[in-house]
């Protein structure tokens, strides 16, 4: 029996990561474990999803591992990015975007590199029910 | 509306990491997009859960997000270790395990590093219920 529980993300600043993502993804954090190095974020329905961790490394600028976020369509996505930067996001200057890139490049207050997705746009293999 | 679709893991190999992936959690890869550089993996509800990307940058030795694993308890992370072992995983020699860790460091095919928690032994807030 082997599940994933979470994607913990490291952060330099894990209260301010917190409400970030907390704030992203309307997720209820959870009383810190330990002196306050560790925090788990869950699901409105309870179930766990991300943790932040406190970290001393710096972000990465081409991680292995990074989260794509999904909204709706175009119109959804412009407006979700905005919110996120409101919220202490950063747009990345990406580089390689394809043409007609269903995502945009964001970093989270911590430095940790992301894409929102156009759910509309995305590939068939690639693209999500929501609700 | 913002929901997080995947955790998009880096690979040298992304036929070698879908093979690790889907065996270690039971996900189906769905058909790669583009040339074979983007695979998704879903869980057996259909939903989409990881995605495998080809990276050309060497995994991180403390990455800034990793994913945690849960076994049911002592015996199951024993046995889920060994098993993913055998599907290609290493033991990672982690140099700071707590006195009585609840969680094994391991790394995959990619040597992206991820850890199995003890579900058991985890504190009150990492625990998740297990079907």
């Amino acid at each position: 029996m082997l599940i994933v529980g979470t994607t913990v993300i490291g952060a330099r600043d894990v209260g301010r990561a917190t409400g970030f993502w907390t704030a992203a993804l309307g997720l209820t954090a959870l009383p810190p474990v330990g002196a306050n190095d560790f925090t788990n974020l869950t699901r409105p329905d309870g179930r766990l999803l991300l943790a932040i961790q406190q970290s001393e490394h710096d972000a990465e600028p081409e991680p292995r591992l990074h989260l794509d976020l999904y909204a709706r369509d175009g119109d959804d996505q412009a407006a979700e990015v905005e919110r996120l930067i409101g919220l202490g996001a950063q747009r990345v200057p990406w580089d390689r975007y394809p043409e007609n890139a269903d995502f945009v490049v964001l970093a989270d207050t911590e430095g940790n590199r992301f894409c929102v997705i156009d759910n509309a746009r995305a590939p068939d293999q690639c693209r999500l029910e929501m609700p």
